[in-house]
């Protein structure tokens, strides 16, 4: 039986892989923070379940395939407060952020189109570029600079007659950059000059620790035609399980083709767009006390990370990950040994090895992801593990 | 800005497509009956609400990427009481059967590959197949047969180097053909013959009419590695908005890759799944009632539809669906017509121009699908109207 070159190019999630092992380890009773996966464990604001539970309709119908009014028009007015004017047209509700990159791919990727994506970078879009036939040119980035790519020549670079876009996270998973406005307008300016598609993915866009800048590439109405914002209820509010994401672009041609995809997979989930679309009315002081939170988290993780010999990383200015090189052979080695081999007092933790975030060969191979989702008391404890860990790993 | 031949060689749903003039027919106070989607208006169990609403977890977390352990439990147990063993191993819970048939067709086709579809099809089969860069060689049928299409002659007849796959409807969208036990076990030898895949769309299963026969090509053993089933709780269940689907296959190199995709998009939805698992506990006379009640709407959608002059069709023996043959020059043009000139006493009925649903250019052009999805008395009042609107279109 034959299987497609293309499922054979991608691989298993690096932040996912290792789960038979997790769920061995706990089912012999191993306690793991988990720091492997963007799962935060602050609670999803009850406004959310309260329109869930206040659903009275008899039958559970399949919505319109843009999405429901009401959910279309919460984001609408969302942007609006971030002064930012989208309207209804230029929005696609999408099963989460990755459906909407999904089908962004599908719309503008035929076999061996290239796009250019800052690396390291979010290891699913690697699957998500691959299941549309193309291929991913990865900027190269590193700690020493601060993960930084807003830089004009090494973008032209990279682009040939096969680029079709750029595409960029901001603020970054995994690295934690945050472009300035006048780096974002770089970017968009290279876009624009060679009439690339500028995908812009937002999910974090509240996550900024040393600013209250809060960017957002829609905003720049000369590149209405390039820019495609990619974004998610996932992160922000807390709802990574609600799967409710969007696609947004005023390019009509290419919002014409993108509906093609959502009339085929009919709609997104009726009631969590009715939970999804409440969670618009939690005001400010929502995101900024969560905003403290994370902060104090980046804070301690980046403490603690730079205290353990031999690690080397860049402090996050946003998003809610830390990259860190390690002093070991093979990460990939550790997080499995981590799992199945280490224990203090009856607790581990697990990360998620880096290699799968480069699409350059070799590279992160020492390299961990450490997602900061969890309470001071726990990631401190979690950082504790991690350091003994790679003591007693290097002493076995 | 350049878009991808294979989103240009999509087309926007004929089930969907006319929304916009559905929308602005019911802001002018038009009533407008919809027999254009497979929508029941039976009540969805309230066993589904009933467990949402019992969710009591802060935080709406992500799933495993293959599906929560209560859903695959559910799933098992459910093939089990029908005689089929699966393991949860063989399970993938997806977002509706739509992507359990995206991630089947990237994991199986690359650029060029071809699969075997009777045509008529469920329309959307070719936004999925062309998304992973497949094409369909379509195996037409007629009414005339009853749209059979179980012919190892006629089948082996496609069959070339690129083929990778027959996938069938059982019970079919749109035609309503049904299987005997024979037919489908003629056709899993032919894949099995010829090395290829045989996905069996089962989402209408328990929708048989003249047969108290529940089939499933899980029960042939002989071809684990052939069969993928594509199922869903949508028609089952009356709960389409759930988008809670699944892919089951007993191939193991199949679902290794398939999984990739899985992680790659993180998961279905949580808070669906907790409803999704808890609707598996009806009993067989929610089965009996509701199939009871389908009968009834087909014998007399059939009834009406054929005392219409002019009008050829075959009478459905499974789903929801009719094909009919009007006799008109265009049902596109028809469809439209009748959402923005006509009306009987404020009211219109919406069916799905068939055009879309065959790959063989220039059929189906006469044709229309009716989803018989509505109670008696309306489904009788919009019959009575599409028969008017045809004499008034073609008088006009």
């Amino acid at each position: 039986m034959k299987l497609s070159q293309k499922a054979q190019l991608c691989t298993l999630s690096p932040m996912r892989k290792f789960t038979p092992y997790a769920m061995a380890a706990e089912a012999a009773g191993k306690k793991i923070y988990k720091l492997n996966i963007g799962q935060p464990d602050i609670e999803t604001p009850p406004e959310f379940f309260d329109a869930v539970r206040g659903f009275s309709q008899k039958v559970l119908a399949y919505a319109n395939s843009q999405g429901t009014e009401v959910m279309l028009d919460a984001v609408v007015n969302y942007y609006k407060r971030i002064g930012v004017e989208y309207t209804k047209e230029d929005i696609l509700i999408t099963t989460g952020g990755s459906e909407a990159l999904q089908i962004l791919f599908l719309c503008i990727l035929d076999e061996g189109c290239e796009v250019i994506v800052p690396e390291p970078f979010y290891s699913n879009y690697n699957t998500f570029i691959r299941a549309a036939g193309g291929v991913i040119r990865p900027l190269s980035t590193c700690p020493e600079e601060d993960y930084n790519y807003a830089n004009r020549e090494k973008l032209e670079a990279l682009i040939n007659e096969k680029t079709r876009a750029i595409a960029i996270i901001n603020p970054q998973n995994p690295t934690g950059n945050v472009l300035t406005e006048q780096e974002l307008r770089l970017i968009a300016d290279v876009a624009k000059a060679h009439d690339l598609y500028l995908v812009c993915d937002e999910v974090y866009r509240e996550f900024v620790y040393d600013s209250d800048e809060v960017q957002c590439a829609g905003k720049f109405r000369d590149v209405d035609d390039n820019v495609v914002i990619i974004d998610s209820v996932s992160k922000r509010f807390s709802a990574c399980g609600a799967r409710i994401g969007m696609m947004i672009s005023r390019n009509k041609a290419l919002m014409a083709e993108a509906l093609k995809f959502c009339q085929g997979r009919l709609c997104t989930t009726t009631l969590e767009q009715v939970g999804a679309a409440a969670l618009y009315s939690v005001g400010p002081e929502y995101f900024a006390k969560v905003r403290d939170e994370y902060r104090r988290r980046r804070d301690l993780c980046y403490e603690k990370l730079t205290a353990i010999p031999g690690v080397v990383c860049a402090k996050p200015m946003g998003a809610f990950y830390v990259m860190a090189k390690l002093p070991i052979d093979d990460a990939d080695k550790f997080m499995k040994w981590m799992l199945t081999d280490f224990e203090d007092h009856g607790e581990t933790v697990m990360c998620s090895p880096a290699a799968g975030f480069y699409a350059t060969p070799g590279k992160g191979l020492n390299e961990i992801r450490i997602a900061y989702v969890l309470k001071e008391k726990d990631l401190a404890r979690a950082l504790d593990l991690l350091a003994m860990g790679i003591e007693r790993y290097n002493n076995r």
